[in-house]
């Protein structure tokens, strides 16, 4: 099927967009953290919406599956193609034209395969900015952003992706155009296909081009560091904030001990506080909407909060080059624990004022029931997500923590997630690293309707086969 | 059919469950402008979500179809039942239970049968409120809103249903329940079921309960109105405020002609303005986020406009009573509107920067096409969604107005709002009115993608039959 396909493609698009060579194909069969090995003996590169258009009407003609893939950038294998070869990667990253900037409106179109800090900069050089971003932002494709509904350290006041983009353009599993591009702020003609393919994971289509919302840029931020007792006064000074001021961006929650990985881990880091707190929390204001400057609002309620013993000491970073300091402690977090041994990282959330108490609590049962283990969370406090660690014993064996040891540990952990109402995917998505994991814990209302929204796009499965949920379910032949 | 269904019903639902009365069922088998008539031998009116899923699995056991109505206040003939008798109605006004209200974390989780106007006093009583308002306040249900993703006239700052919604509690036409209800503010477990229900006119599954958010109450508010000699002016008034306060609630636009209209319909109603001027602007700011006070944002904002020509001239509403007066007028336009004589009636939207040219050539194009109408809109210019409305010619026999006259007009002003990139129907939904009109413009990728999700979730259209789009095709056997 594939050499026919093949053969087939070669007649419709240009040499620049069909790769066969095996160096140049290599690098994109491997995720990044190179948990995930593929395969695939075509790379598709198209450069125009036709192209796309092309490829999967051929692919679905011919019956080869597509793995679309913007910069590989996954945290769950979701753009690592199958390991048999039967599917050919669809590299969106040729597709990268800024198609327009509206600075008025507030809006611009971006094709799929710009890559997130080159939109950040057009945004700029237009007096305003695309207030979403995150640690992969100089290699994440629009596309790919808008298909996993990225999230990031802005959350907390503009939302994930879904709440950012105002309108897509995509190509269906039958080949068809889906041009849903017009920014239309109210729309109400039936089912909110641009909502439906925001976090799809390219299973019911190929995101091409997306609107995307603008905000002002910003004059100026103010950013904070404090220490707590506890998450739930940390969960108290964020209300606090909230209260104060909407101009709050970040406000990220760490332990002492994930600083102390950091500060272990980068030798010129320093200790934003003097003292030591158990808890620690990152705090970014910015001055838009704060007309007496964010500063003064940001040292009020801080200095409120020292005042009645909400927080322990805070301080506000004096300079530009002190916040990247901050912020670059809350960056190496993940290196930095990594650096310390082997641990199973979770990207989980419940709702908001459940997560102070859940942190404490799966910490306990984690380290109870996995004794030698120590559990914690850092993360999106004010967005009820964190990244629940549980580092291995010292003197575990790597090898045998990550094939025998994680799957136990996180089925633990997701278990505790479930029965506190929240989700096993915050952020990152299925892919094929929480497919199964999804399979066993949504409830079967849930899986039914994903199974029928995905049968109904793409019968066949061909769109990113093996991700998210399959067609068959476990167990029967597929 | 029926008769077995409504045997099967009677055994597993209670007596105060089922109307087969005509008199009580009569009033809700006509739309509230009396467009539709439909005719339906039995009402279940359920009060547990339990009583819900045992109707809604019997009905597709049985094979019969269910019209879910909630207030009965659609504009689009949505809740109305078929003629021919073969659907029952789905009424969920007992399903009416506040089930909680979080004021710190600004949530309510209410039942799909409360009345807006119900959930406005219970948030106030919290100290918070639910920030979208429309004039069927006291009759519309929020399942009835979730079910059309309603807009209002706070869409501006708050968005439609579609943001204020943090979870869905529904009845999947299999019978299953969906629970969705918990807030998380990510979530990224596939396609998001939550937005899919949303807006879907109770096609794809019996909304039962939603989790809202909520935002501070208001302190106060600043009402003004404006004189502006077109709509592109009040284009640029309304940017100024937006780049000047957060807080802008509402920017409505209104030919001179709308405001004559109120003036001649309400005896006790006077002009806001000394002088005239050929468009108007009602604006509200809310005190929240300013703090020198709205008003004060307000004054130095029109006063610049008026300072440089760009308003003709305004006024600050002295009083609640003075602001409430102008609301009224607004509010008054569509009944003032109709006592001039007959009326085609149009909810659309175009990008926003489009809608000043559009609302002046559309109208242009209008009257050339049909000599002796004059066409006008108004309405949510900050939306890009404005009530466009042609009026017949003077004399114009009413009846042969709407049989004839209508469907052709319409037809003439939705191909201008298609060409202009807009929507046919912006905060209306379709229902059965505009079906056929859907079916007509929207573009065959659109309308194949509405008919497999929809085919996904009820193959045998029993959930509320023939609204927004029919599985057959017209011209096909259905």
């Amino acid at each position: 099927m594939l050499a026919r396909f093949a053969e087939r493609i070669a007649a419709r698009l240009p040499a620049a967009a069909i790769v066969t060579d095996r160096d140049a194909i290599a690098p994109w069969e491997t995720d990044w953290r190179r948990r995930y090995h593929g395969h695939a003996e075509l790379l598709l590169a198209p450069a125009t919406v036709d192209e796309v258009q092309a490829i999967v009407a051929t692919a679905r003609a011919e019956g080869v599956a597509l793995v679309p893939q913007g910069g590989n950038t996954s945290m769950v294998g979701g753009a690592t193609p199958p390991a048999d070869g039967s599917a050919a990667i669809l590299s969106l990253r040729r597709l990268n034209a800024i198609r327009s900037i509206d600075a008025e409106a507030g809006l611009a179109v971006a094709e799929a395969g710009v890559i997130l800090a080159t939109l950040h900069a057009a945004a700029a050089a237009h007096g305003r900015r695309f207030p979403l971003s995150l640690g992969a932002k100089g290699s994440a494709t629009i596309g790919g952003l808008v298909s996993t509904n990225a999230g990031g350290t802005q959350v907390l006041r503009f939302g994930t992706m879904r709440g950012l983009v105002a309108g897509i353009e995509a190509v269906l599993p039958d080949g068809s155009r889906h041009d849903g591009l017009a920014a239309l702020k109210k729309d109400n003609r039936g089912y909110d296909l641009t909502q439906l393919l925001i976090g799809a994971e390219g299973t019911l289509g190929i995101v091409t081009a997306a609107t995307l919302r603008l905000v002002p840029a910003v004059a100026g931020r103010t950013v904070a560091w404090a220490g707590v007792a506890s998450p739930d006064a940390a969960m108290t000074l964020l209300r606090r904030f909230q209260r104060t001021t909407p101009a709050l961006e970040s406000f990220e929650l760490l332990p002492a001990e994930s600083l102390d990985a950091v500060l272990a881990y980068l030798p010129d880091a320093r200790a934003p506080l003097a003292s030591a707190h158990p808890w620690h929390v990152l705090i970014e204001v910015t001055d838009d909407d704060a007309p007496d400057g964010a500063a003064a609002v940001v040292e009020r309620v801080l200095g409120a909060a020292i005042a009645d013993g909400l927080a322990g000491d805070a301080t506000i970073a004096a300079s530009e080059t002190q916040a990247e300091a901050f912020w670059r402690i809350r960056e190496s977090i993940s290196d930095a624990e990594r650096a310390t041994g082997p641990a199973a990282q979770h990207d989980i959330a419940v709702p908001v004022e459940a997560m102070p108490r859940f942190m404490i609590e799966a910490a306990a049962a984690c380290e109870a029931r996995f004794p030698g283990t120590r559990a914690s969370g850092f993360g999106h406090l004010g967005d009820g997500n964190v990244h629940f660690h549980v580092r291995a014993a010292p003197g575990t064996d790597p090898a045998d923590w990550y094939a025998r040891q994680v799957p136990v540990v996180s089925a633990f952990v997701h278990d505790l997630v479930v029965a506190a109402g929240g989700t096993i995917s915050a952020e990152h998505g299925i892919g094929q690293m929480k497919r199964d994991e999804l399979e066993r814990l949504a409830p079967p209302a849930r899986l039914a309707a994903l199974r029928a929204i995905r049968a109904a796009f793409d019968p066949g499965e061909l769109m990113n086969p093996g991700k998210l949920v399959t067609l068959a379910p476990p167990g029967n032949p597929q």
